[in-house]
């Protein structure tokens, strides 16, 4: 399951050389290399966000895939760096549970350390083991080096973190906003089905901050310009949104923030 | 004229995964595939703008290339997905006049149906075609495989969409910006041409907002620091800049808009 | 030494359709070539931080990258458009003194003009030579066309640029702040060795703006979350940010300017 595509998720930014540091690096071991970037977008320091993106966005990729991602407010303190083999992929990244949705979606898992020194640039740093740590041996990887080789299998399972999840209470359906999308749109953490399990019958009504929708359109042309609508998203998510506008503008100007924010899904039942 | 090429405009901006998820799409049909980055800034649903970056950027690009632009507002309605195909390129995207003015300007063209859903994602959604149809078509596409077998050809020609032409009323031209590039200059609808064709000896005054300016100058460096200057911009337009400083930003602080603002270039006659 | 990497550092953003030409002009000449962005967020006309940018990620590529670096507040006036070739790189860019601090770091150089129209796009423009001067000349070296060819020797010395250097005052250095990286962390140009040159036992103490900060930590979670640190960068320099928070957002909040700032650190003596 050999590939050479590496992706890169992380809170770098662009505007810095860090993420263009990272692919010399790449480029020096494995010139054949193909890294990709998923995001670099992803709140400073925000796991949460970064493993939500990352776990939407790996499956895309060519099996063999190795995926690497960084967003590490741990660096240089005792997290281990660490990889994990599953049946189709390989995740590099820091022991802190930024890696663990996408592995537990996968399935079986082998979790290696990164402790071999000779796979790292000469000098390691304390604060961009992205550079030093993780663009290196993932390039060895794509070089056809196995994981055996480049790190040590581990017993223990990696550091575990479970995204949100919605709470269903009687009829209600409580989820959160988890990502804001560059149009302003809001992805919650409802997924499709979740509606299709509402009373037969009823209209769904999503409350999120002081909006209150009802119904699911299909999609933004079904909306008129300017109206908040319900739908799914492309992610298999309810996302709220404004046809021709910015759910998120909307809503914090009325003094709401959004990521995060508590979504309701309630049944409306007609007499 | 096969190539592995695939060019990618769209208004998804850079936050968010979709443009990684379409090039995984890509990678997992053709593995050798050259996704290229043209700009996902469009402004959310603005087809002129987006039709206007693809216009001025695909040219540079090898013959062969597969140019898709995904700025869709009508995505999941009827719309359709098209492929049209000229003497030296494949554009794909949805049938709204976003790839018209592209298609025009190269001359004679074919235009396709992308109705085969064998060549879709397994699973299409109401929101995201850039992935679910547009990537995967355009993979197949640089795999070999026909236009003709990945479409339908249509008799009918696809949705036109004119950009903004600047008029020409006695000895004045009257256009408009279409874009304004990230140093805040305008980038007007005229051409270098319309200024040739200004009466001889007269010198040339460009009107926007409330900025009037004498001359066209070569390059920045011809005018002084802060100071509003005309020249030829790079993609052959009349643009409207500030040396060292930002025109948006000065003409927006005094109450106008830029986008879409009228221009007017007269002649000064000299007595 | 040859190679198909091209590495871009603009200040062109990545909003318009600049960098996407130029990468298409490159790929029309060579469409083996691997373009890689460095990054483009340079601000604008801001020769100093371009070079810094420059000389901080060249090193990281493969032996025989062309370097492309475009900062060129002069486009189209009578500063020419070079090449310099080191013993490992070549680096291409208009002569404003952008490459210096790149070249001089490596050492040995030749500089070549690059005056051979038949290298360049047929019609260049007066201000857009990235797309019509240095995109082209990159693609044709990336073709084994030796620089002898595409270039003439200059036997003077390329225009030179010397970053501000950090002073020693006594006991105390004053240097600046250099650039300000996504996080808001401020990228000082005082090097790691100066703070071992301090006096044995004293306590190093960083003042920048209003906001003085004692001791060195390793890394961020050494710190409280909202607490100022002062650490060594990953590049290799001091830098000042705060834990999980924006250290330029904080200090610019209370009406400084962050960029180009003085930063001072002297010794506090224990007795």
């Amino acid at each position: 399951m050999s590939s050479k595509f590496i992706t890169l998720t992380t809170d770098f930014g662009t505007q810095d050389p860090y993420v263009a540091i990272m692919k010399g690096v790449i480029y020096q071991i494995n010139p054949h290399a193909r890294p990709v970037d998923i995001v670099h977008s992803i709140p400073p320091g925000q796991i949460v966000q970064g493993a939500f993106v990352l776990k939407e966005s790996y499956g895309f990729f060519p099996e063999g895939t190795i995926h690497v991602a960084v967003v590490d407010p741990g660096v240089g303190t005792e997290r281990k760096a660490i990889a994990i083999k599953t049946r189709r992929f390989i995740f590099l990244g820091p022991d802190n549970g930024l890696l663990w949705p996408s592995v537990a979606q996968e399935g079986e898992f082998e979790t290696y350390v990164l402790d071999k020194a000779e796979f790292f640039l000469p000098k390691v740093s304390y604060t961009f083991h992205g550079r030093d740590v993780f663009a290196p041996v993932a390039a060895h990887l794509t070089n056809g080096l196995p994981l055996e080789d480049v790190g040590t299998r581990l017993c223990a399972p990696p550091t575990k973190l479970e995204l949100p999840k919605p709470q269903r209470e009687k009829e209600q359906v409580k989820g959160s906003v988890i990502w804001v999308d560059r149009f302003g749109n809001l992805i919650t953490n409802i997924r499709a089905e979740e509606i299709l399990d509402l009373p037969k019958g009823a209209i769904p009504v999503i409350q999120v901050a002081n909006v209150r929708i009802k119904g699911i359109l299909q999609t933004f042309g079904d909306a008129r310009p300017g109206e908040f609508l319900c739908y799914i998203g492309s992610l298999g998510y309810l996302e709220i949104g404004i046809n021709l506008g910015s759910a998120k503008e909307v809503i914090e100007a009325s003094g709401h923030k959004v990521l995060n924010a508590e979504v309701t899904l309630s049944p409306l039942h007609l007499t």
